[in-house]
């Protein structure tokens, strides 16, 4: 899980010499091995104070006037009737749901502002909320893509290589979700085999299905086997990625997804996928105020089901290319909506998922990287605690790419760097370090250069930095070429981390014994 | 000047049907036409003002204690001296200037908060300070490439070239200055066809030889046949962009050129370049302290030559491998670097040059864009006023590219719709959108979207947003195949401004005059 294809480690504290000087160098440099980020600069906050109350006002009268329709679940109507909602019959199992202004936001405070979700290896735990901001792998293309092979529909050897890359970095601090539809595995077990990975390959903290409730809670139950019922009882150990079918739609098979995390205290992720003209508002304000108030109806019924259940409000904004009427990733005015959507959360005191590495390039390639990196400053400058689709993401999420997962991790690296913002002290400013030698004279042997010279600056894995003459030399490889040997070098180093024997038996008993009680489907 | 490989239009307001329509629409959506940007969201400002405090304190002991040495130029010395520096002889020719804390700032009272600069076309005339922001192509680099014939040296065709690629994105405001070096031109006459092609190949603002005093002087004549000798007395139309020598040199060269520009009343920046660990503390801090100090004490120098000249403060942050020591662009120390230097500046009331479109990649790829992206968020964020290197930078500033050029552009014209922010009004709040046909339906049809639908969006020219089958079948070029195929066509249809036939030959006759004075000097 170390080493690179230029020859730099990543992150192998136990190699000797040369390495190991390299190691420490890249650790102290940007904090390998620390679990999450806790920020160290403020938020970019874009918008005042009156148009933040106008976007809220504009949700409230959503909620209040055209309301939310919940389809087929009963159980979930019931409890937002008697929270307060207003409960119109549509048609049989559908309903409107109405709530009067600030309802909403009164039931949401008793939800966590900040919670931790348990990795099995305790070092790897999460806080998500507040000042910290955790990076997970991309969810759900159904398709993977490398150079080698092209794009093709992805199957659990690629969900697994996944994993593994994605542990190997020491960039991620959560192993995410469904970072790839499996789709040799059938469509009612795949979520065994995916939940199964993550424990297996992972030490990190990961997300359950959420594609039926009892694969939710066959999610929840293998997090039994692996923390024990009454660790799990008591505290967040897995998390379902809900979304809202916009607009303004709330699905029974996903409302009883949520009852089921919440029921057992686990995490839930409350997002609307939002492209603008199609199911949002083209104008960007409009498009903020419908995702709070559709994530906002959808976090509430956590706490309807158990107060104090760890709920993360969320937003994902993309445009859409207004030739074609495709959706576009990693563009401006997403961008922008991002940052209000960190002002909105802060103001409900929610942790708050938001963007992340999108692109609708279909190669790893600069409008890939420039598409990403718009979108995923907008998370971090934007206060995002949980950064879901951080790395991998191309093809307007439909494909999961093997090079872009490894060059979206090294971004992550450099983000690390940036959210540690600039330490002022005696030390960095450096009087010294120019009055040594004077006007003139370069600062290479300073005193304040041999000491810093270790940990000073950011040190990528995958750019190439070199002179043009030694990287011509080198075989001139573009960033793809480079990345694609690197996430070969790093599957073929790594090391899964280990795992107690029985609890491995017990895991696979479980899935041997759920596969063989029902007949492979596949739709 | 107008089309584009994927059959969009980007500025060509002439053209009827389906093609002006959607000029129309790109126009609408991001602002085509726009001289410069004037900027619609806040600064991004991370350090409190405690810690700003600490550095200015830090720049002006450096400025007390360690002091500027001025070589090669007594009449500076004469002009600091008078002003009130210490001034101390190091050797023939050299002097050690020192400054009491608050001195610079004191001097620097009389420059300009916010000034013109005059284009040849009036509509293109540039605002420079406050909330404005303006692009210009990439400053410098002795070699170009492109993906035919790779990287080698610059040449006046080349030099052409960008000027007229520049000139046809709307997303730039400026031609730049020395958008590549022409090698095949004399040194000492290469100043005189480098003006010349901005004035002939553009009709927006430019930057003007820095090289020599009388070089500066030429620049200035040039204009003076352009503009009227009684315009540019009392206008802004050309402006110097000075190196100071870091660290802590100013160069007799640089002065007097320096001294040229302002006592004709035109522009100068003034650039420290500095690369951290080797010319600058690998500190961060300690970078941003020193950068203050030298370009306070460069620009002190237009104010004693002519109260009111327009100065801009500037700073060119770059990090190290510290690995190989050679060094970086586009990383994340330097960005963070950049905002602050913006929050200075502000303090000051001057106007700020900063950071760009930076990268050392060899290649218009993954990498470049990444670091590019990075760099130069944080001079738009960090309320940079003119950016230079806003398009073409690679290779460390060694190369300018052609298809990264208008990879940039693109890039520039996302950053429009960026600086707009997020409009809120009952309009952009949209809830009659939602409200018109209900939840869980589609809105394309919708009035609010029929109303938005031809500006809502950024609508980049280079970005490919198809479906992969689409974007395969259509040949499957990568991002920087697709740049190369643009480049060729914005060239080959570019026209050239109109200019009056009697200016320019009156330019011509100059050029010829000044070619004939001086034998060719190569070095």
């Amino acid at each position: 899980m170390s080493g690179d294809v230029l020859g730099i480690a990543e992150a192998k504290p136990q190699r000797g010499g040369r390495g190991a000087r390299r190691d420490r160098r890249a650790q102290a440099a940007a904090g390998t091995g620390r679990p999450y980020i806790q920020r160290n600069i403020p938020t970019y906050d874009i918008l005042s104070e009156e148009s933040l109350i106008r976007i809220e006002a504009t949700a409230d009268r959503i909620l209040a006037e055209i309301g939310i329709e919940l389809r087929d679940d009963a159980e979930a109507m019931e409890l937002y009737r008697k929270a307060g909602a207003s409960v119109d019959a549509v048609t049989k199992g559908v309903w409107r749901l109405r709530f009067e202004p600030g309802m909403l936001r009164e039931i949401l405070k008793t939800a966590p502002a900040e919670f931790t979700q348990h990795a099995r290896n305790p070092a790897n735990s999460v806080r998500i909320g507040g000042r910290n901001v955790v990076f997970a792998p991309s969810y759900g293309s159904p398709f993977v893509m490398d150079l080698d092979r092209g794009r093709r529909y992805g199957t659990i050897e690629d969900f697994q290589n996944f994993v593994k890359l994605s542990q190997s970095s020491p960039w991620l601090h959560h192993s995410g979700g469904t970072v790839c539809e499996p789709t040799d595995v059938p469509v009612n077990k795949r979520h065994l085999d995916m939940v199964y990975a993550h424990i297996r390959y992972s030490d990190r903290a990961f997300l359950g299905s959420i594609t039926a409730a009892e694969r939710a809670a066959d999610s929840v139950e293998m997090c039994r086997i692996l923390f024990g019922a009454d660790f799990v009882d008591q505290n967040c150990v897995v998390m379902g990625n809900f979304n809202t079918t916009s607009p303004l739609v709330l699905d029974g098979v996903t409302t009883a997804g949520i009852r089921a995390y919440a029921a057992a205290n686990q995490g839930s992720i409350h997002l609307p996928f939002l492209l603008g003209g199609a199911v949002a508002p083209l104008t960007t304000a409009g498009m903020v105020a419908q995702g709070l108030a559709e994530s906002m109806a959808s976090c509430a019924l956590t706490q309807l089901v158990r107060p104090g259940a760890p709920t993360i409000l969320a937003s994902f904004f993309s445009s859409m290319s207004l030739r074609s009427g495709s959706p576009t990733f990693g563009t401006p005015e997403p961008a922008i909506g991002s940052l209000v959507m960190g002002q909105l959360a802060r103001r409900m005191n929610l942790p708050l998922r938001c963007a992340g590495n999108f692109s609708t390039s279909k190669l790893p390639d600069g409008q890939a990287m420039q598409q990403s990196m718009m979108s995923m400053m907008s998370a971090i400058q934007g206060g995002a605690n949980y950064v879901l689709h951080s790395a991998g993401f191309l093809d307007g999420l439909l494909s999961m790419s093997y090079e872009k997962l490894v060059m979206d991790t090294d971004m992550c690296g450099a983000l690390h760097a940036y959210l540690d913002g600039m330490e002022v002290n005696d030390d960095t400013l450096a009087f010294d370090a120019l009055a040594e030698l004077g006007p003139g004279q370069h600062l290479f042997s300073t005193q304040h250069t041999l000491r810093h010279y270790e940990t000073a600056y950011w040190d990528s894995a995958l750019d190439d930095n070199q002179p043009w003459e030694t990287w011509d030399e080198q075989g001139g490889l573009d960033y793809a070429q480079r990345a694609n040997a690197r996430w070969k070098k790093l599957l073929a180093e790594y090391e899964a981390p280990p795992i107690d024997a029985a609890t491995d038996e017990a895991l696979q008993d479980f899935i041997a014994r759920r596969k063989a009680s029902m007949p492979d489907m596949w739709y």
